[in-house]
């Protein structure tokens, strides 16, 4: 890992392409640095000026009285390459291009992009951009950027990083952290990229001992593998990831190209590497600094359940509605626990006791007792966390929020102040962030929070059990290698559900013929009534050319149908090589499957499972996972798709025993690694349910990777 | 309509059961009128005091010197029905019922309340609560509530009502609603709504010439005719109304019912009330006044298709990212607005001139030129309505907003600023609310109150078309009860789909066989392969019984499934009295549909449509929609299913004609109008699609109401 201190902290700044005029891009780092009184040695580069701001200017970096630690370059486009060689020459160990005119602006852009990188390469200088807003440092107190921070002074540094694709975003976002108490050390806007990527920013602010959470803002994730690393760095530390994602539609994706040249990615595959390696996705930009502050309080779930105490029997009602849409719940909370509880409510019949605590009266009576309240809360295995919700004017709502101090400060468990007012309740926000204590205005945004947390805790854990997995499957890896050897360079159908077979996977009982008698004969063993379907590399929608026929139950059938098919097929596509007739078990289902291998361009292979027909199409419902998969992953993907409940046998229909869903998925997982660079995917579809609840392959596809075909 | 005014701004004002002890519900309202420095005469009441906070204290009502306007109850529970009774003989107007203590306790409170019902219908006088927290007037400056209301004199009155069915929340909202610039003008708490109901209240409200937006905290809708009626007003009037549901889910419910002893009806049901009638549906409580203030500025899209000036590129790619979630649209712009937009940016290449606009530097170099550029997104018809985004900071940041003042003063469309700094922003921010320019931080939250206006202006369209809708379907109002009374008071399938037929709508072909060889009779007639179904009132779950055979093929099969069906069914049920056997052509088909009528305890008949078979259960995929229906609502109905594709003819199926579906649904429309109070519902599952693009019922059942059966 490259050490990026030079690039968030320099002793030593060159503004290459500085310039006295007022408000222009060129003008400002130097005002801004100034401005925050920075420490370290400031050298305007400029060849017309002498004096700049009253700090003496040089005409080039040969010039200066020493090698600056990081230059940063506000100069045309056309100069920013001699530039950068000329830091690399001299031994800059960091670059911040704000220049824009790059890879936004098209292939002649990028190309110059590309020479960055190199310069990058060959030196091992960190280059920040092009088309970078810059860098701030909030804790040495360093703006590094020509973004206006003339509020920067009032902002405290802290232990959130925020790092962002989009500059325009950077300065806002810092300003709104710090409003929602959130306080940050570095905010970097990587640019377009050129050498330093996103997924290496956060590794860096990962193993930095200064970062507790990381916020980013994402365009396009570049290098796939590194960014899944870091993710899985980020849980071993327990540091949580809160990411944005932009681009997500076709015209954001647009929008986005022309911005920083990013090519966004496929934003479903994007969310099933955040779903695995939990990554906090936060739902608009208004929410990340709420997420940021539950996270930065460093305490997490035990479970998915919670307590809430309450003011507000509507805001406890809220609270149970935002649970039940997250998969959390307002705990069940235990006979002791309601004994406890029962004392500040001695009007309430025993069944009132309940979870969400409605105590409106009692509070406003004696603030101090909802500590009490609290501590039997926190005392309750099945409570994963607290929430205390208060209407919170004043110094009244103060007094409410003073009493639950001890109590948090005794408990391991996550407790949240949910203070309904706004401005009149600055009291009880102030007291609440001052202790770490993270506060909310609005229940449901505060619940989100919770099943934030949980989220990220599960996700430890199932990095834990990844990182221990030896979990077997038929298809070892010599397995796989060896069955795909056996497969020509444009596999049929048949090439394909053998291939599955010697991995272990249940296929349809089917026998290639080559001749209608064959047919025949094959269809007397495998039972009435049969499928026959042509097979041939060079036909690959079969229906399209009459290339299937379903329901046969005689032989005359199956050889009408043998014959017409042929001819159908031979004047659909004169020159097709047909390597015979599969015929195939008819197996009639309503209920049809659908799983595969997906190889995302920038994650690499994913493992998809769904339900099957036109409902797929229509409906999206396949849940995906990057491979490896552990057997927690797959529960995690039954549990996303929408129509799980018809796994365990809807309307009479065969329930799928989930160690055969397990055996499917990570057989495919399995297949994905030791296919990699050989197998560009693979579609089951349909799969369908057999009586002894196992998933068979009706039709699947295999699809090589062009560079081996 | 009863005059509320009484209760928003009374003359004077009893507080009955006033206390001296601080900090108390019975002390905070005079404390609370006190500090407001109320007008109008006050009289405390309360047996044992002779004056407290140094006004003269009353023993009861009878001694006062004159008759309060409004009396305010923060007695012990058993004490207000006889103090309201009373109030109701002295002629008091109004009363607010703070105490607690009725429904929510259990079904002696609920008694208790039905007798305060009965006190005001008797006496006319309007009575608020009990278990409310109270009624704010912040125009009259009038804090009628045990609720705290420290800052209340720093908040302006304003044009925005504000109705809550929970207490708690209200005073907090009111604070934010400040907070975010939008001021109110009364504040209600309807508590258990004995008497005064949230929709009377609303209506009073709509019709209120110093209320132009309504906010309501919504738990349970009691009187949904008088609901939609209101809504339906406040469309005519062009008054936006803003809901947040709670008590959504199962355990939210049961929060309510603890609260407020409301019975929370079914959410989908609301929700498709709302869709129809142009309800804004806030997803959290903190998207409230963001929604409220985008309505007060009583601007409203003139298209789905919007435009944005953004001086952030990732900013303009997150407002077409929710424009694609909501239903907008970035706008298409004119070739004359590139045109005229290309001036600002002579570097771009005229394909670059797009929407969003990203204008980074420019607008840093010169901010008036976002004054001239917003113009010429005014000018595009293609453009319904605008958001400027900007960072914000400080001056330079206002300057971006004081050029636009004069473009969105000219223009009739709605305009929003986006700043995306927080704090450091405010000079921006005060310049767009003091004239009354909807501002956000948040792009995405920008798009979604644009969304928000355009579903407000669309409902108002529909709404037109609603009340000149004369169409007519096959179904008049007395074929329908013509059919209907043919029928007996336990319906068959076979009744059910005659009844459908008679009513115009297509079923499948079938006939009803009395003996084997009637039915082996019927199937050459119809052609085989047929499905023969036992036909009894008493045997509802057919397929339980065995009395379901499909696919026979000849009469053979016929005959021995009719004995078959028969043994089974008389085994099953013995004393089941069979109308005969169902003989019905056999239709095979993948896609499924279904439509019905389902009568909701609240909103009375609903239509519904959606995908059948399992998914229906599974995928949850129905669309509802109040009766009557008019053409768009059926457009409405079928744009909301996620299949809606397949109507299309997906897989090589038939596709539906759209006026087809407009006769189903418009037909079921005037069913269910012409059948209320003697039908409770119709099943019709599944509909097939016709090679002629009709839909055909296969099955059917009739609900008849209980009363009638």
């Amino acid at each position: 890992m490259r050490d990026l201190r030079p690039l968030l902290a320099p002793t030593s700044i060159a503004i290459v392409g500085a310039s006295s005029r007022l408000n222009t891009v060129a003008a400002r780092p130097l005002e801004n640095l100034q401005m925050m009184e920075y420490g370290g040695a400031l050298y305007p580069i400029n060849p017309t000026a002498q004096e700049i701001a009253g700090i003496r200017c040089y005409p080039n970096l040969e010039e200066l009285p020493e090698v600056p630690e990081l230059a940063l370059l506000v100069l045309p486009a056309q100069h920013v390459l001699p530039t950068l060689e000329s830091c690399a020459q001299r031994g800059v160990k960091a670059a911040i291009v704000i220049s824009a005119g790059f890879a936004e602006t098209g292939s002649e852009g990028a190309q110059a992009q590309v020479k960055i990188r190199e310069v990058a390469q060959r030196s091992g200088m960190v280059i920040c951009g092009p088309n970078s807003l810059g860098v701030l440092n909030f804790v040495d107190r360093i703006p590094m950027t020509f973004g206006s921070v003339a509020d920067m002074k009032d902002w405290p540094g802290g232990r959130v990083s925020l790092v962002s694709q989009s500059g325009g975003l950077l300065v806002g976002l810092a300003n709104r952290a710090f409003d929602a108490g959130v306080n940050i050390n570095y905010a970097v806007a990587t640019g377009n990229e050129a050498d330093l990527k996103l997924s290496e920013t956060i590794h860096y602010l990962a193993e930095d001992p200064g970062t507790d959470v990381i916020v980013v803002i994402i365009e396009a994730i570049r290098n796939g593998p590194r960014f899944l690393s870091v993710c899985d760095r980020l849980l071993e530390l327990g540091k949580p990831l809160i990411a944005y994602k932009l681009a997500r539609s076709e015209k954001g994706k647009a929008a986005a190209q022309s911005h920083t040249g990013a090519l966004a990615g496929s934003y479903p595959v994007l969310q099933a590497v955040f779903r695995q390696r939990g990554v906090i996705e936060a739902g608009d930009l208004d929410d990340l600094f709420a997420l940021a502050g539950a996270c930065a309080a460093g305490r997490f779930p035990t479970g998915p359940g919670f307590g809430v105490i309450t003011e507000s029997g509507g805001a406890g009602a809220i609270t149970a509605d935002r649970a039940d849409d997250l998969g959390l719940t307002t705990a069940t909370i235990g006979k002791d626990t309601a004994e406890r509880l029962k004392e500040f409510v001695p009007q309430f019949a025993p069944e009132q006791v309940t979870n969400p605590f409605d105590v409106t009266s009692i509070i406003a009576q004696n603030p101090a007792s909802v500590g009490s309240m609290a501590e039997a809360f926190f005392d309750d295995p099945a409570v994963g966390g607290l929430m205390v919700i208060t209407a919170g004017s004043g110094e009244p709502g103060k007094a409410r929020m003073q009493a639950l101090l001890d109590p948090i400060q005794a408990s391991k468990k996550p407790a949240f102040g949910v203070v309904l007012a706004g401005s009149s309740a600055t009291p009880s926000y102030q007291l609440l962030r001052s202790n770490n204590i993270p506060a909310f205005h609005s229940p449901g945004k505060a619940v989100e929070s919770m099943a934030a947390l949980w989220h990220f805790a599960r996700a430890r854990e199932r990095h834990k059990a990844r990182c221990q997995s030896q979990e077997k499957t038929a298809a070892s890896a010599a397995n796989v290698k060896e069955a795909l050897a056996g497969i020509g360079s444009a596999p049929t159908e048949y090439d394909a559900k053998r291939f599955l077979k010697q991995c272990g996977l249940l296929v349809v009982e089917e026998r290639l013929a080559q001749s209608a008698d064959q047919a025949v004969d094959h269809a007397k063993t495998l039972g009435y009534p049969v499928a026959l379907k042509v097979q041939s590399p060079d036909i690959i929608h079969k229906t399209e050319v009459g290339g299937i026929r379903l329901n046969l139950d005689n032989a005359q059938a199956i050889e009408t149908a043998y014959e017409e098919i042929m001819t159908g097929a031979k004047k659909a596509v004169p020159q097709a090589n047909i390597a015979g007739m599969l015929v195939s078990r008819m197996v009639s289902t309503p209920l049809e499957f659908v799983a595969g291998i997906q190889v995302d361009p920038t994650f690499g292979p994913l493992i998809l499972f769904g339900l099957g027909g036109i409902w797929v199409e229509v409906f999206d419902e396949a849940a995906m996972c990057p491979a490896p998969l552990i057997p927690d992953d797959v529960l995690e993907m039954v549990n996303q798709l929408r129509g799980a409940a018809l796994l365990k046998g809807a309307r009479n229909m065969p329930a799928v025993r989930p160690e055969e869903i397990q055996k499917l998925l990570l057989t495919l997982s399995e297949i994905a690694l030791a296919s990699q660079g050989l197998l560009s995917g693979i579609d089951i579809n349909p799969l369908v349910p057999t009586e002894d609840g196992r998933l068979m392959a009706l039709d699947a596809s295999l699809f090589l990777s062009r560079d081996n075909s």
